[in-house]
């Protein structure tokens, strides 16, 4: 049986990126390995769509989190965490352990922080040192509107700190654009890479506050011993290189693609799937739907835990489940990286037919065809914002 | 020209866990995954010699040693360093990054701590909460008495810290019967893989150091919240776990092997190597050599960074040189996981003849004689302490 990766990361690699990962390992403290860093930071600016250095780390996603807020965020400071699910938690968990004061403004799992919400918390706190968000909240697939938080923050002396690691590369992120101050993500996610390396985009607002910051206990995540090392093509400490080799060459096909074609293309996919979702009679459990990954509610009466095993077993189709929880409660199907929209119909597919076999009303081939039609208006059907 | 690399890691990787790197990414939450988790962690507990929790973080081995210093030290404890070059310096700037206050033994590069040092530092310090070392420096290709150190600390209250990066799994080390309490290795050196994860051990007299410190900020090196997902064969975020799938395939070859002949193997290995350099007129580095590299003096009027360079250009040899002031005065070779003494026999001949080429009066054959010699003793040549 053939084996269809399609969780909000890990997610799928492509062939030759894959293949690369498999040639011998080089020394990393060489002319070569110093040009593949400045080149790979060149195509992760790209991405990030910022003029601003992109730092690679290797950890995973949540070290680039840590890093953003021990290095920004001094102990006593006023963190405003904006929660909508547990990534966005753990932003606030992260200013814990700092000793920060985090400041939560939480909404219902299935729901996004409203702008509104922000520039309450920012007039009721002017002392906030730092803003907090997911721009796409992976647990419940809800996207949140960074470009309208950034306009915010941006008139006060905060910085605004974007959990993008289920969403970079595939959602529409203007990091400069919209005043993101630090930007995080994963290399496991739309980057095509497996998980090892976080990227950390930091602002020229983000390091005058980080040069004020006296305490930064930390050692690894030092974005400034990071930012000087990367000037001379180097990392602090012995970097995951063949990780990083590998990465350019899943970022050479971003480039090839163009970015915003991509994020054109998976929110199509992502309209598509939530077309397919609701055609089965499934509700979309986000309000304001992220385009990386779509999230249904699981049907009453209907184990979600044996829909997803289902499809893996009889049809090897791997979807994420709900977490904590939401566990058994919601299937989260990611649309990102190496999953193109034929990955979607297939797992549409594979989930009408789980759910007729399950006793799920559901009419056999509506899902597909609902996908269909979206995927039939071509690209038209997405305005970037 | 075919390349070898042989540098004190990265370190080359068996070819079946190459390509191990280039199977398909699986999710990482699965049966398969803890299971792999779990038998990763015994075989690691194998190498390391101990019955403690072995745990596996997605960084480099400076994650590691950090992980050690911000769990076991808390701000004000005293630290003693045990500083023979540069990565012993390490040691110490964690300690200050941490707050703790650092006592340094320092001896000039080249030579070891001595265990009386560090006991007339223990008496001095009698309230230091911990002691720091490598066990293999590899700066300089000084190995550290780490069981003597161990029986010393083992009597006081501190904890024994020990950075055996390049040492573990190619140099004796017993972290249990030396009482090691915190053994940090990285992925890159011995154990066959490329860079990407590190590897902590804990003994119970340093996890009540741990439950007894108040601060430990940090989120993403939490050795405690390691341990407990690690019970349940998990990883509190997600790790690399396809360099964690080809760590199985690096440490079956180790298990296949057996430890204390890979123990024996290496060290006559170093012994030969030894023996090449000092039959070539090269004068060993390191007065106390560890098994994992040996580091031999550049004869004077020889610019190292040449001879390096030519090694490499003309016969694909990668060798290291010296970090730092000992830049251009020192060759490093290395002599752990996938480097075998044909490898070693190879490095020896390619300095043989560029020597001879650079104008150093060199008999060519001398070298590789002298190491031949020492392997044609057989493996009785090594006694373990």
């Amino acid at each position: 049986m053939k084996s269809r990766l399609l969780t909000p990361g890990p997610s799928p690699v492509p062939e030759e990126t894959l293949l690369e990962m498999a040639k011998p390992v080089p020394y990393h403290r060489t002319p070569e390995m110093r040009q593949l860093l400045i080149e790979v930071t060149q195509d992760l600016q790209y991405v990030f769509q910022t003029k601003n250095p992109v730092l690679t780390l290797t950890s995973s996603g949540t070290g680039g989190m840590e890093a953003a807020v021990v290095n920004c965020v001094a102990p006593g400071g006023k963190v405003i965490c904006l929660i909508a699910g547990r990534f966005g938690e753990r932003w606030r968990n992260l200013a814990k352990v700092y000793g920060a004061e985090p400041i939560s403004i939480t909404v219902p799992q299935g729901q996004a922080v409203q702008p509104e919400q922000l520039a309450q918390a920012l007039a009721q706190h002017p002392d906030a040192v730092a803003v907090c968000c997911t721009l796409s909240e992976t647990s419940t697939g809800v996207g949140h509107d960074v470009a309208a938080f950034g306009k915010l923050v941006a008139k006060t002396p905060a910085v605004l700190l974007v959990d993008a690691i289920s969403s970079l590369g595939v959602m529409e992120c203007r990091t400069d654009d919209w005043h993101v101050d630090v930007c995080v993500t994963g290399s496991q996610k739309a980057l095509m890479l497996p998980p090892g390396l976080a990227f950390v985009s930091v602002s020229p607002k983000a390091w005058d506050l980080i040069d004020r910051n006296p305490t930064r206990r930390t050692f690894y995540f030092d974005l400034k011993k990071a930012k000087t090392n990367l000037e001379a093509g180097e990392t602090p400490y012995t970097p995951a290189h063949t990780l990083l080799r590998a990465l350019k060459v899943s970022l050479n096909r971003i480039r090839a693609e163009g970015i915003e074609t991509i994020w054109k293309t998976q929110a199509r996919n992502a309209a598509a799937a939530r077309a397919g979702f609701q055609a089965m009679g499934l509700e979309i459990f986000a309000t304001r739907p992220a385009d990386g990954l779509t999230v249904a509610r699981v049907p009453d009466g209907i184990d979600g835990s044996v829909l997803l095993s289902k499809l893996e077993k009889q049809y090897g189709l791997k979807l994420a489940g709900g977490q904590d929880n939401l566990k058994g409660k919601i299937v989260r199907l990611a649309h990102m990286g190496y999953i193109d929209q034929f990955d979607v119909l297939a797992a549409l597919a594979g989930v009408e037919l789980v759910l007729k076999e399950m006793g799920h009303p559901v009419e056999v081939g509506k899902g597909v065809a609902a996908a269909q039609k979206v995927w039939a208006k071509g690209p038209s059907v997405v305005k970037l914002g």
